[in-house]
């Protein structure tokens, strides 16, 4: 673990610096994956199933029976704690809801704002190690009280072809229309595109490794939108003694389990709570299963000591964490005080795991310093916002010269004229 | 004019087709200038505003005095044009503020979202023929009131260094904190890097030629978010017998000005309407100024006549127009029933520009289909939605086994024991 006292602000970006992607690299891999499923569809898909994830896969669409069976795997136990969990995302997300807004800006000019749902949408779920059934809970749910119509979901299959029955399950659970197995490059390619059997979707939500982050930005330039850019997952704390050494240590070994090139970042204004979670790291640690990803996150960690809380909330919001957990006797200056960060667990009984799957809040969040741009995925990614208006006769007379001035100015005669019409049919009428 | 009769909806994909662009030639030249521009900031954008725009700018900072000058110049009458304007945009925003959402999802666990502004953003700004100050109103207006704490402007001299006054005097009057001489991929790279003299913003907004929107496209590979992908402003309306021949006609004809790649379309269920704005249109544009590029962009408009509402509305929403116009009879079916589109416009008295200049509404929309996933720039386009918890003992006791069960189906052990020691602290307490 590295060690920081008082960093000068001017070194403040190379401390906090996330590791370095080689995007072109991948690049023309991607590219060609894309071409080829554009032409090929479906074939093109079975070709790097096959090479990629080692299955032969017959159906692409998961049956109804598969379906039966995988709810038949699940525990009670699971199968309560998703629920629990489901109907937390589901009362946060569906309090997000918000009204047309209705103005009329001057007399006879009423306009309104509508949110409507995305019609088509994608979630990609990878595979892999750690079966993320609860990102389709963070998905499907607010799709759904969105309105999107059509819930596609890809994943990919293991070597027998399967697909892990939690993600199933909640997938099932949360009305998904239609899961595929299909992952990597070619799934985000098909849903872009569409195959015979994968529909071209609108937009394209959910994480995955660096492949299917590029893939994802490549499909913004054939017209199909993603919930965010994405990179490796991470976490800052700040604590001081009224934090409990042990809970921090919790905190940072769950953030740094994800990946080898997860964050890790402790500020604090006390020296002894810097040291005492450095012990309790060391103790937690030894007792991971995922301990060899954990060690290797963990010793790119920083523990950085600050002066004072003016400093620290500065140094927080020039990083912009994803996840920013508060354990100070002054949390309100943190949390009133703070820019950018995606997601915020303030006090000591408030882990970061609470948010990844039950609080109800989403885990979907901007990585990468992308919090000072981007919102975590929340109602409003699932929609568009329209505006409509409706003019009188009354109201094109209220606003009509200010129009055809400005149209005039800017050089637009058509644009003026399309008011002048009017205003000189109404003219006419009297 | 194309006149289409009853086309089979196979063919509306054709027939609705955008002009493609030629993206790849552009692209190696908005990389080269961006790699430049990293490299030696304000040189390299003197360099090719000298270039491009054929101007020797000293000072890249627009002055106090100019600013002076610029207001002086101003007539008093675009300026009360643009109060106007400004105060209905302002309305119209203000209303879509946003209260924190606070939900306490079980007993002890207290979530809430709060919308946040982003802190630095730029405002991108053509200049040529039409100067377009009415795009300053409709992005800084709503980006002073999200918060933002820095709106840097650009926007490209003319032959003897200046920027059209009016632009200035809109940016002013809307807070724009810094206004620079500076256009073209040359200012989207700089204001992505930051150069000693430009800023480096978060995300970057406004209109553009196919270079700039290359080059907005190209930024957020570097971290900065932009408010949409831009294309050819374009317009569809649907129209009956209640319609005004001669009001649909120059409502068209304002969307064909703008450029002669503008998509202009008439959707029609009644013969006889279609015939006789036809004839309108040729009386009205022998009149305009910019005859020319209208005449071009009408030879490729597209007058479609269909049987029926219900097929009338499937193929709009199919196309996702920018801008929609409802002159029917069955306003309520379109306004209702539209899933795509970024603003509509309803009745004979509310032409397009209406909303492009003084209604309220933002004119700065989705193009190309995004309507179908993006939302028109809007109050929320200037800030990020960012989620918090506060847990209590309680809380964490109520949720804390579905988080154990749901990490360990996930194979997060660090997860789980995040969770694990905190309940077993409270259990020890007692």
């Amino acid at each position: 673990m590295n060690k920081i006292y008082n960093p000068k602000p001017e070194t403040w970006s190379s401390i906090l610096e996330r590791p370095t992607k080689t995007v072109d690299d991948i690049e023309a891999t991607v590219k060609e994956i894309f071409k080829e499923v554009q032409k090929k569809g479906d074939l093109a898909v079975a070709k790097y199933t096959s090479l990629f994830d080692g299955a032969s896969i017959e159906k692409l669409e998961v049956s109804k029976a598969e379906i039966e069976m995988a709810i038949a795997s699940i525990s009670s136990e699971l199968k309560e704690a998703i629920q629990l969990a489901k109907t937390n995302i589901k009362k946060f997300h569906s309090a997000q809801k918000t009204n047309r807004v209705v103005v009329e800006t001057i007399e006879g000019v009423n306009c309104w704002q509508e949110k409507r749902p995305i019609q088509k949408i994608g979630l990609y779920i990878p595979g892999g190690t750690a079966p993320l059934f609860s990102t389709v809970l963070m998905l499907a749910v607010p799709a759904k009280i969105a309105g999107c119509n059509e819930i596609v979901l890809c994943s990919p299959p293991d070597k027998s072809g399967n697909i892990n029955p939690a993600i199933l399950y909640a997938a099932n659970l949360c009305g998904v229309t239609k899961i595929l197995k299909v992952g990597g490059i070619q799934a985000i390619a098909a849903m872009t595109f569409g195959t015979e059997t994968i529909p071209k979707v609108y937009k394209i939500f959910g994480p995955g490794n660096q492949f299917v982050t590029v893939a994802k930005q490549l499909a913004t330039q054939f017209g199909v939108a993603i919930d965010m850019p994405a990179g490796p997952s991470e976490l800052l704390i700040v604590a001081d003694d009224t934090a409990v050494p042990a809970f921090v240590a919790s905190d940072l070994l769950s953030q740094a389990e994800h990946g080898a090139d997860s964050q890790v970042i402790l500020v604090s204004t006390s020296k002894k709570l810097i040291d005492a979670v450095e012990t309790e790291i060391q103790i937690q640690m030894d007792l991971l299963p995922r301990k060899n990803i954990a060690e290797k996150a963990i010793a790119n960690s920083k523990l950085i000591f600050v002066e004072n809380d003016t400093i620290a909330l500065e140094l927080i919001n020039e990083y912009g964490p994803e996840h920013f957990i508060i354990c100070s006797e002054f949390d309100d200056f943190y949390s009133n005080g703070v820019h950018n960060a995606g997601s915020i667990f303030i006090g000591n009984y408030t882990p970061e795991s609470a948010g990844d799957y039950a609080s109800g809040t989403n885990h979907t969040l901007p990585t990468n310093g992308y919090a000072k741009n981007y919102s975590g995925v929340n109602l409003d990614s699932f929609t568009k916002a329209m505006t409509f208006q409706k003019i009188t006769k009354k109201g094109i007379q209220n606003i009509g010269k200010a129009i055809e001035i400005m149209a005039e100015a800017e050089g637009l005669q058509a644009h003026k004229n399309a008011v002048t019409l009017r205003l000189k049919a109404i003219e006419n009428e009297k």
